[in-house]
Order: C-alpha cells, then sequence, then structure tokens
C-alpha cells in the first residue's frame, strides 16, 4: 500500500482589488496551483476570482465555494447563523476531501487572509489536520487609504479598526478616543457610522472611500455624501496626524 | 526656451522584508526607476536597500538619506527634536532639486508608506509642488501575524493599533478595551509594555514577534521571553477571536 501525501491548503492575499497589488509570490503559488477555491454569492463570477482573471494555470480545477444566502440577511438571526455554520463545515468538507487525496489547494483571499474574512473559517476547521501556508495581502483598507491619498497614521498615533456592526454609542466613544481610524462594513451601517461620527465630533474628518483601487473607485468626504446607502466595498477613513513629533 | 516638466516623486512600499511580499506593482516601478532614494542610518547598507538588492535598474543612481542620531536618543529632547526636523527639511530639498531637474524618484518605504514611517515627512514637505503616487505595501505587522500563524480579527473584532511610545497607564488601559491589539515599536519599551499588558490582564495572550518574515525570525509568548531588551524589528500581537459570530 502506498501513503499518499496529504495536500497543502494555500491562503492566499490578493490585495484590495487591483491585480497588480499582488504579491509577487502571490503571483507565483498562483500560477502552479492545479486546485483554487474562492467564495462567492450565488450567481456572480465572485469578486476573488475576477480579480485572478488571466492568472491561473491553464485547465487548473476550481472550486466555488457559494454563500448560501445572496442578500444580507440580519445577520444575528438564528436562521442566518444555522445556515452560515452549515455552509462553512460542507466547505471544508469538501476542501478535506481534495487534500486528504494528495491535492494542494490555493484558496482566494480578498486583501489579507488572517484580517477579518471566510478564509479563517476554513483555517480554523483545517489547520489540525494539514499544512496550511498563508500569503499575505494588501488589506482593502491600505488602498483605500493609498486611494484617497491620506496618509492614516504618523508618529505616535494610535489607530483603531472597528466593524460599523457595533452599536453608535460603542463606535462613539471609541472615536473619540483615538487618533486615526478605519471604519469597515459600512454597507447598510453608514447612518449608524455618519451619527456616532457626528457624536464623537469627528464627521468632517471624515473620509468616504467605494471600491478603492477598483473600477468605479470613489473618493469624497463623509459629509458631502447623501443619504443613499453604501456598497459593501466601502469604508470610512479618519486620518492621523495628532501624533506627529516632528512637524514640518 | 524649453519648459521641462517636473519629476515625480514616487513612494514604494516595500513590505515587511521578504523580497517575494513586494507587490508586482512595486518591482515594476523599482525595475523602471533611473534614481532610487532611502533612508538609513549612518554606516549601514539600510534595511529598505537590502530589500531591493538585485532589482534595480543597472545604473540607478543612489541617494542615501542618513539620520543624523545612529543610537536612539531620547526622542522628545528638544536637540533630537531639532537634528531631525532639519534632518527632513535637507532632504526634502535635496529631493526637490532633482525633482525640479525633471527627474523621477522612487523613495523606498518599508511596510506601507502611509502607515508610519519617515516617508510621511517627505511627502508632507513635497505634495504641494510635485506629482506624488504612492504604491501600498504589506504592513510589518501583516507580515508578522502571518509568521506567527496568528489571524488578527475575525468577524466583529475591534483592532487597536498602539505605539509601545505611549504611558503604561494609557497602554493598559486601550489593552482592556480591545478585542485584537498589535503594539509597535516594542524595543526599549518592552518592560513598560509587558507591565501594561499584565495590568490589563492580557499578559498571557501576547505573541512576541522578531524580524517577522526576515532571516533571524523569532515568534514565541511574550510571556515566555527573558527581560532583554526587544530590537527595533519586533511587535507584539494580541489575537482578536472575541468577535466571532460563527464559531465551528
Amino acid at each position: 500500500m502506498t501513503n499518499t501525501p496529504k495536500g497543502t491548503l494555500y491562503g492566499i492575499g490578493l490585495g484590495p482589488g487591483d491585480p497588480e497589488l499582488m504579491t509577487v509570490k502571490a503571483r507565483r503559488v498562483l500560477a502552479a496551483s492545479r486546485t483554487i477555491a474562492y467564495f462567492r454569492k450565488r450567481g456572480r463570477v465572485g469578486h476573488a476570482r475576477a480579480i485572478v482573471e488571466g492568472l491561473l494555470a491553464a485547465g487548473a480545477a476550481e472550486i466555488a465555494l457559494e454563500y448560501p444566502v445572496t442578500t444580507e440577511a440580519p445577520v444575528d438571526s438564528p436562521s442566518y447563523v444555522d445556515a452560515i455554520r452549515a455552509f462553512y463545515a460542507t466547505s471544508a468538507e469538501g476542501l478535506a476531501t481534495r487534500l486528504d487525496a494528495g491535492h494542494d489547494i490555493a484558496l482566494l483571499c480578498e486583501g489579507d487572509p488572517f484580517f477579518y474574512g471566510s478564509f479563517l473559517h476554513m483555517y480554523d476547521r483545517l489547520k489540525g489536520a494539514f499544512r496550511v501556508e498563508v500569503v499575505p495581502g494588501i488589506t482593502g483598507m491600505s488602498g483605500c487609504w493609498t486611494a484617497a491619498c491620506a496618509p492614516i497614521t504618523y508618529g505616535d498615533d494610535v489607530l483603531t479598526i472597528l466593524p460599523g456592526t457595533l452599536s453608535e454609542s460603542a463606535l462613539a466613544e471609541k472615536l473619540a478616543a483615538t487618533d486615526a481610524a478605519v471604519i469597515m462594513k459600512v454597507g447598510r451601517n453608514l447612518d449608524k457610522v455618519r451619527a456616532a461620527l457626528a457624536t464623537a465630533g469627528r464627521l468632517d474628518e471624515a473620509i468616504y472611500v467605494e471600491r478603492g483601487t477598483m473600477a468605479g473607485e470613489r473618493v469624497l468626504p463623509l459629509a458631502t455624501l447623501d443619504h443613499a446607502g453604501a456598497p459593501y466595498f466601502s469604508i470610512i477613513l479618519l486620518p492621523g496626524g495628532r501624533g506627529r513629533r516632528i512637524a514640518p
């Protein structure tokens, strides 16, 4: 009997969206991968898959892991949590079957694999049984502050990264206590985030970035944004500079 | 009379240290640059310059901007602040002379140009007069959490980035109020940072990373590190996971 060595799971950071902002290492691993996998909404090409178009090995097998919910359900509802937990479990089992058979898999990750995101659900379920190698990527927020020409931290600045899902009072308290901030997951939380910034007295400093480094990029002062909702790929920046020790 | 167009200043993010973790765009811009510039301590090759060894155009001109202080002086002393401010002013004037003459300059930046770092001192002084283009890079902290196999944020985690230069009480207060944290600029602040983590009740979660992604990389629980000082390229991570909505 032969013992097939198990495959390796690669978590490949793709960066903020512009394919030229992938690392040399990510490009190398991707081009050598015989099997790639990625998350996407049902019925879509998938954002991660779109970034690597033209960069894959000819004939590479593709595993599309399709979220069971195509519109944002209330994320605290038990039915949502149950459905998504079952989806992650099934996805991990599918990947495990191929890894057990000796296939390496490159799992595409928008941004950086260890900074939020769905990859972590596979990582936590598979790291005990398989070798996992992570290739870091440029975060979406870094792509956004670069697109906005907005240095985020100077000198001794404190930077706080906040999900827009927090309560308005928690957001306001943390925004008032930091030098610089990035607010992720703005989307349907836009009005609440705006109110929290106003309460913290920092609305006028806030920059709104939509689709940073991608086609359709928009950068504008948050205060001038109309009250229509923000799409998923949007972020709010509160640039630092109060911690600047050496002013010009 | 002809009017020479002014040159462009490129801020090139080099990432955390491993040259393969540079972006494809950074490599392209660097390989095409006729003039590069970088900061370094006097008498050293310079860390940024070492990363790009073998990646520059043949015959590229090099401008080494050498810090006037080779050992860490008390950074709040007036003499330090005066010396470093004069150094940044002179450095910017030198770059401006070449940009005025129509030369593009690629200024090397460890990590990401808009996330802390000396590049910002040039950016603030030159952006009004010259075109500046920034290529984002993977931050040092991202290289460190990848090296440590430590996902830094899940789900709705709050992440706080803290300079180790803050007071012990400020550090302890912010460490107690966040899900995840990264402490930068550990170096001579190691003992203070350790005390603050203990006060916040989080010393046992802390991971110490020295020279992440570089030769001589060390990763260990902070609690097991001896009390000798930490070098400049060290960082402390407090991984998240409390904000995990979908547990396995």
